[in-house]
C-alpha cells in the first residue's frame, strides 16, 4: 500500500466524535444520554423557510455563481445594512457553511509559517482549517474568572513575532459564551493597526446576545475596512446547521477578488441551501424573540443549577449558547468518557465536550467542560442531576 | 492593507470566466450566445427526485454524519455494486460535488511536494486542487489523432522521479470525450504496482459511454484496491449540479479513516443535496435511456458538421459530452474572445472554452478549443454555423 500524506495522521480528529462510540454503547444498554456536547440545537428552522425549498418549481438544478446567487447576496446585504454593517453585495462571497468561509480566509490572508492569534479556549476547528492553511495558531489565554473577556493588550503585545499576521476571534464565542465590548474591540483594532494585522471574526452567534447587551461587529470599526473579515453562517441564526450555508465578507476588493478563485475552484455554494438561507431573511421578528427568550430561559436555569453544585463554576454566558465549567475532577477526556462508559444516574447520563480541546496550549483545561444550553428546560434538568450524581460518584471511585 | 497571501495570487482563476464578460456584452449588444463553453446541460433533474425535496418534512436542517446519511450511503454501496464495484457504505465519504472529494484525495494521498501524473488535456480545476495539496502536476500529453488515447506506458514510465506518487485520470474524460479501455487500464494498474502509485480516477461521467462500449471503472481492477481511489459526483449523471453532491470511494480503510477527518473539519455535506442523491438512485432507465439517446443524437450531429467545415478536425467522442476541435486558428484565447467582442453572424454566435486551459504544458492546444453539447440540436446547428462564419472572418481580418 502507498504511504498516506503525514498530514492526514496530523490532521485532528473531532475530539467529540472519540466519545460517540461510548454514548452509542451507553444508548444500547437503555441509558438515556443528553446530549450537552455539540451545538445541534433543538429550535425549528423557519417553517416558512422550509416551504420555500417544498415550493421549488426550477426543473434543472443548475451550477449557481461560484460568489453565490445574485439575489441572496443582495439580500445578505440588506441583511447586514439593517444591523449597521455598511456593505455591498460584491462584498459577499457565499460558502458552503462558515467553514468554507473561514478556510477561504485562512487560504488567502496568510502564507504558510505565518502566525495568528486567536483567544483560547477556542473552536476546536480553528486548528483544523489553520492547519490545512499551514498557518501556525498562536494562543492567548482567556480566563474562567474573567467569564473569558478579551485577554489585555499587553499580554497581545507579548505574543507579537515577525510572522504575525492576523487575529481571529470568536464573538459571541463558542465554546465560552462570552462576548467582547466595543471598547475591547477598539483596543484590538489599535493593535491590528500597529502591528499590520488582519482581523477574522466568526460572528455566527450574533442573535445570540443577553441581557440587553448590543453586538459589536469588527464591521462596524472605522479605519479597518481593509483588514477585516467577517466569517457568517445561517446555521445557529436559523437553526439549519444542516444546509452548510455561510458567507465571508470584506470590504477588501482585493481580497474578495483572490477569494472568488478559490469559490471558483468549487464551481459553486450548494443551491438549496442558498434558497433556504435567501427564504431565511425575512424570518419575523417573532421567531427570534422566542428563540431567544427559550435560550435565556434555558441558561438562566442551567447556570443557577450547575453553579449549585459543590466544587462546580461557571460564568453567566454573554451570548451564543454555550457556557464552559469547572468541575472538580482531574481529566475532563476521561470524565466525560466515563459519565458515558460506566455511569448512570436512574438510567441517564451527559455527553459533554471535554475542554482541553479548546486550548492549544497543552494541558490547558484539563478541569474544564464546555456544556450547550440546547436542549429544553427540562431535559437540562434531568442533565444536571446526572452530572451531579456522576461528580460525586466519580470522585468517590476515580480520583 | 496588509498583504494578501502569494498563493491567492498564484490560485488560477477561472479562464472560461474571463470570456463571460464579453458574452454579457454581446448580449446586452443584443446577439444571442450559444453556450457550448461549460458542462451544465439542460437535461432536467429526474422529476422524482426533485418531489423527494418537496416532500420533507424536517422540522430541524440538522448536522448529517461527517461521512453523509448512513442511508444515503448504503443506497450508494447498491449503486456501486450494481455495476459490479465491490464497496461496503463504510468506503465512502459523500462530499459537496466531486470537487471536495479531488480536495480530499489530494490531502490524504500525498504529501507537499509529490508529483502526479495527468494525461492532458485535463480539467481545469485539476490545478486547483493539486495546488491547494501542494502537489505538482506532471502532465502527460494525449493526442487528437489518436482520439486522446491513454498515452504509451513507456511515455508514463519517462516521467517518473523519485517523487512520483499517483496518476490522475479523467474517464471519460472531461474535455476530451475520450475513454480508455481495458487493456490500457491493466496496463496503468502495472505501472502502478511497480511504482508504488495511487490511481485516482474521476470517473464522473460513467453512464455517458457511447456505441455500445462499456465502461471499466479502475475499482473493476484486481490487486490494486488498496491504491485505487474514485471520485464521483450525482451532477452529470441526474443533472443536478448545483446540489454539489459527491463522494470519495476507497477500499483502502486506512486512507478512508483518515480522509474522514477532512469530512469532520467542515462538518457535514449538505442536507438537501444528500436528499435528492438518494431519491436519485432510484431514477428508472427510461430516464437514462432518453437522456443517452438525447446525448449520441447530438453527438453524431455535431462531430459531422464540425468536420464538414474546411480547416476543422473533431474525434467521435467515446463518452462524456464534451469534444476537443482544432480549429484553423493561431490562438484560442484570442479566437473565443473575438467570436464573443467583434463577432456575430445573423446576430448569433458561439461561446466555446480555449483549450489552451486544459494543457499543463504551455503553448500546447492554442488551436483547440472545448465544446460541450449540452444544447439541443437545433441550437447547435445555429452554433456551428455561426462558428463556420467566424472561422471565416478571422481568417480574414485576424491572421
Amino acid at each position: 500500500m502507498p504511504k498516506l500524506s503525514q498530514r492526514s495522521y496530523d490532521m485532528p480528529a473531532s475530539a467529540i466524535r472519540k466519545l460517540v462510540p461510548y454514548a452509542e454503547a451507553a444508548k444500547k444498554r437503555g441509558v438515556k444520554v443528553y446530549h450537552l456536547n455539540i451545538g445541534q440545537p433543538d429550535i425549528k428552522t423557519p417553517e416558512h423557510a422550509l416551504d420555500a425549498i417544498r415550493n421549488i418549481d426550477t426543473k434543472v438544478i443548475e451550477y449557481s455563481h461560484s460568489a453565490g446567487i445574485e439575489s441572496y447576496r443582495r439580500g445578505l446585504a440588506k441583511y447586514y445594512q439593517n444591523i449597521n454593517i455598511d456593505v455591498d453585495y460584491s462584498d459577499i462571497l457565499v460558502t458552503a457553511g462558515g467553514s468554507e468561509a473561514l478556510y477561504f480566509a485562512m487560504m488567502v490572508a496568510f502564507n504558510p509559517g505565518d502566525e495568528i492569534i486567536i483567544p483560547e479556549p477556542f473552536y476546536t476547528n480553528y486548528n483544523s482549517f489553520t492547519m490545512l492553511a499551514g498557518v501556525n495558531v498562536v494562543p492567548i489565554t482567556s480566563k474562567i474568572e474573567d467569564g473569558f473577556a478579551l485577554p489585555k493588550i499587553k499580554d497581545f503585545e507579548e505574543k507579537i513575532t515577525d510572522r504575525t499576521r492576523g487575529i481571529l476571534i470568536c464573538n459571541p464565542s463558542n465554546p465560552t459564551g462570552g462576548m467582547y465590548e466595543e471598547e475591547e474591540l477598539k483596543q484590538l483594532r489599535d493593535f491590528a493597526i500597529k502591528h499590520d494585522l488582519f482581523i477574522i471574526a466568526d460572528e455566527v452567534y450574533r442573535e445570540f446576545v443577553y441581557d440587553g447587551r448590543k453586538h459589536v461587529s469588527v464591521m462596524h470599526l472605522e479605519g479597518i475596512e481593509d483588514r477585516t473579515i467577517l466569517i457568517d453562517s445561517t446555521s445557529k441564526r436559523y437553526s439549519e446547521c444542516g444546509s452548510r450555508m455561510g458567507c465571508l465578507v470584506s470590504k477588501n476588493k482585493e481580497f474578495t477578488k483572490n477569494a472568488l478563485k478559490f469559490g471558483q475552484a468549487r464551481l459553486s455554494p450548494p443551491y438549496f441551501g442558498q434558497i433556504l438561507g435567501e427564504a431565511s431573511l425575512s424570518t419575523p421578528k417573532e421567531y427570534f424573540e422566542e428563540v431567544y427568550n427559550e435560550y435565556v430561559e434555558r441558561r438562566n436555569f442551567l447556570i443557577a443549577e450547575l453553579n449549585k453544585i459543590e466544587g462546580v463554576y461557571t460564568p453567566m454566558p454573554k451570548g451564543a449558547f454555550y457556557t464552559i465549567a469547572k468541575l472538580p475532577i482531574d481529566d475532563c477526556d476521561k470524565f466525560c468518557q466515563w459519565m458515558l462508559e460506566e455511569f448512570n444516574y436512574e438510567n441517564q447520563t451527559v455527553m459533554m465536550a471535554p475542554a482541553s480541546g479548546f486550548y492549544a496550549t497543552k494541558g490547558s483545561g484539563k478541569d474544564q467542560v464546555r456544556i450547550a444550553y440546547v436542549l429544553k428546560k427540562e431535559d437540562l434538568a434531568n442533565a444536571v442531576k446526572a452530572l451531579e450524581a456522576g461528580l460525586k460518584e466519580y470522585k468517590r471511585t476515580q480520583m
